[in-house]
């Protein structure tokens, strides 16, 4: 039986799930994949982490150098995070000609075009399906069960922090401030939060994703980013009544007039499938030109979801002995003739405070008109005693600068005050 | 560029598919692939079907010897369904050496021992993802994207006749008789509908699907199946008032008792991701022992998302040089050390229509309790006028046997007859 010796680079929370892993299921997979795959040895700065795990003192590397010398070492797992050490570790393995397999979505997103250029020069393989949405084998699906397909668009629920969020906010009602505590607490979100709430998380596997559908790459830089730090909790209770549910969303379309890449909070109608996907769980729905739609489901995070998409792609690379590289002209920048829309259509939910008298309504409905800016649902309520009502409308589709444009005359008006301006997809 | 020839047995609806998904991404391929593949061949008796999808007369074969004595022929395509011409088809085209992709479930399930020995035999490629819930790659996912993991369960909905039959029924309160005709007129169902409706098409995939989750051959005879006909709208309606939704599930289990796999209709609770698979879609939801849940959905037949995963495999193919065969030992009946559970642990649903006279319900409680059957839902409602009344419950968890028993023995009583038993599942 061939056997193929693993290092683990860090043990934290992917790098525990995935030594646990490995070291659980050695026999299974010695039946069911005829391979047998052991640790080798583990890089850990900190020794008593991987004491506590039970890792063999003399399995303990005391530096890069001394795992990529290895010559047991086939598969080094990056799962260190952040990009210094990894970016230099995962070159140093590559160059050794070591194949690397890693979770690390801002390291593969922002240098992906310098590690599949190491990997092509040395013949090593090259694997990030836990970079994105965990457990969710969408990478995989992408190169090698929905090939067949041009790949219109990729749209998802791909960070579980925001997603675990907006849940307690629709469910219970609750402020973000609140629901951010306690996903804090829960250790869903970390002490600071930004690259959750802000959307950067989103944006790094947005761009892995949508590089990989559309078969070009997408820089971070081309993807339009807003996060859910500004949404209230007014405005989720309004988006409930009128049938929809908040979420952070991730856009990805390939269409005639170019492709367009955004993470910003959304409202999805109630009855969609990704209205449905709740709390830490992730989901991407793909639209494929033959498929149709598909969807996957399951835990975004966690350490053993996301070993499992790790030590997925430690078995694959075991057991196939080709090295396939990004399918597509790998980059620093995208390619130029592909082109990037910017001013993305969409339909629009606009709540605004509105001077309680008659005539305003026309005043708005002009005012948005003037841009091409039609309403479908509208909600108004007095607020009582403060001379003002609320008022809450979802515009048919329209260009987000004509929106812009309309919420600025709106305010010019002297009659009523946008408050919120979020997107409704679908 | 590598240069792939392909021969597609049987224009039907997904050869038809097959052909023009590959005709009109040829140059896609190219670009996004690195590989040009290429319809080499036809083999249809119609030949004017042939012609009208706009097939070259000088591709259209005469036989299949002729196709597979093509040396431009790498790959064969078999969509032709059924087992007698697609069975010798397929074994000709492996003792060939050519490499076979076939949708055909009936076939993969019943002969995949003798298809898989044959393909080994002779160094032959052999792929199926199109045999099992049409476009979505669940095949691939269970063999690459989730092989980390022990798999517990597969439960499906994959069977999009009676899933479109059962959403009509559970929507619009609509006879199984109503459904089917609307079915049959919309093309959803055949004339003879037996395959579907009965059960049959959703227990050739579950074996397959089994087979592959479980790592060992879960030959069509160790398949319980249990089709929709039977089923009444007035079941789904009492259903849908306990807060659930009826579908025909596949189920397979993998515990420390044996393994269990059911084709039978169930009732779901609403707030289930599986409830609100509607219509002709499908879904599969997989619970592995790292990854814990995850659910594939989308659509699970048609020309085009079936085709869609045939292409997915003829491009796999013709991009990978080693054939891979079933991952495990593969036999025609099941490994003489594997267990079967017939005897299954679920939720079920009684109605019965009982004399409107008090007492009756408790008898009736202590001839379930006799079997350790304990009721956790109740509907009780008069039958004006008929001195009866209908009794509607949900049991805790409970064996098969136990219900059988209890049911035999509330009939003896001759105070209540049972009208319907059905499992709920989750």
């Amino acid at each position: 039986m061939k056997k193929v010796g693993v290092a683990i680079l860090g043990l934290g929370v992917v790098g525990g799930g995935t030594y646990r892993i490995l070291e659980s299921h050695r026999e299974f997979y010695q039946k069911t994949q005829n391979v047998d795959i052991f640790v080798e040895s583990v890089l850990e700065i900190k020794r008593e982490k991987a004491l506590a795990l039970g890792v063999p003192e003399e399995k303990i590397a005391s530096n890069i150098a001394e795992v990529v010398a290895d010559p047991d070492v086939q598969i080094v797992v990056e799962v260190i995070g952040g990009i210094e050490a990894a970016r230099e570790y995962v070159l140093a393995a590559l160059h050794a000609g070591k194949t690397v397999v890693t979770s690390n979505k801002e390291l593969y997103c922002k240098y992906s075009h310098e590690l599949e250029a190491a990997a092509k020069r040395h013949n090593a393989g090259l694997y990030y399906e836990g970079s994105c949405v965990g457990g969710v084998p969408i990478i995989r699906t992408l190169l090698d069960g929905l090939q067949a397909n041009g790949i219109e668009s990729v749209v998802g629920i791909i960070n579980g922090t925001t997603n675990y969020i907006l849940t307690k906010m629709g469910n219970e009602g609750a402020s973000y401030e609140d629901a951010l505590k306690e996903a804090q607490a829960l250790g869903y979100a970390e002490a600071d939060p930004s690259s959750d709430v802000d959307g950067y998380d989103a944006s790094y596997k947005l761009s892995i994703l949508a590089s990989l559908a559309f078969h070009t790459k997408i820089p971070l830089s081309q993807v339009y980013r807003e996060g859910i730090a500004s949404v209230s909790a007014e405005d989720v209770r309004y988006g409930k009544q009128l049938g929809y549910v908040l979420k952070l969303l991730a856009v990805g379309k390939n269409t005639a007039e170019g492709i367009e890449v955004r993470v910003h909070p959304a409202f999805v109608p109630a009855s969609h499938p990704l209205a449905s996907v709740n709390d830490a769980f992730n989901a991407v729905l793909v639209h494929g030109d033959a498929v149709g739609d598909v969807m996957l489901y399951g835990r975004g995070a966690g350490e053993l979801p996301t070993g499992s998409a790790v030590v997925s792609d430690v078995i694959y690379a075991a057991t196939h002995s080709e090295n396939k590289y990004s399918p597509f002209k790998n980059s620093e920048e995208a390619e130029k003739d592909v082109k990037f829309v910017s001013d993305f259509k969409s339909c629009y939910y606009l709540r605004m405070t509105v001077t309680d008298h008659a005539g305003v309504l026309g005043k708005i409905a002009s005012a948005l008109g003037k841009f091409g800016v039609s309403v479908g649902e509208l909600i108004q309520e007095r607020n009582r005693g403060a001379g003002t009502a609320t008022l809450v409308l979802v515009t048919h589709g329209t260009a987000e600068s004509a929106i812009r444009n309309a919420a600025a005359k709106i305010d010019e008006l002297d009659i009523a005050k946008v408050d919120a301006v979020l997107r409704v997809a679908f």
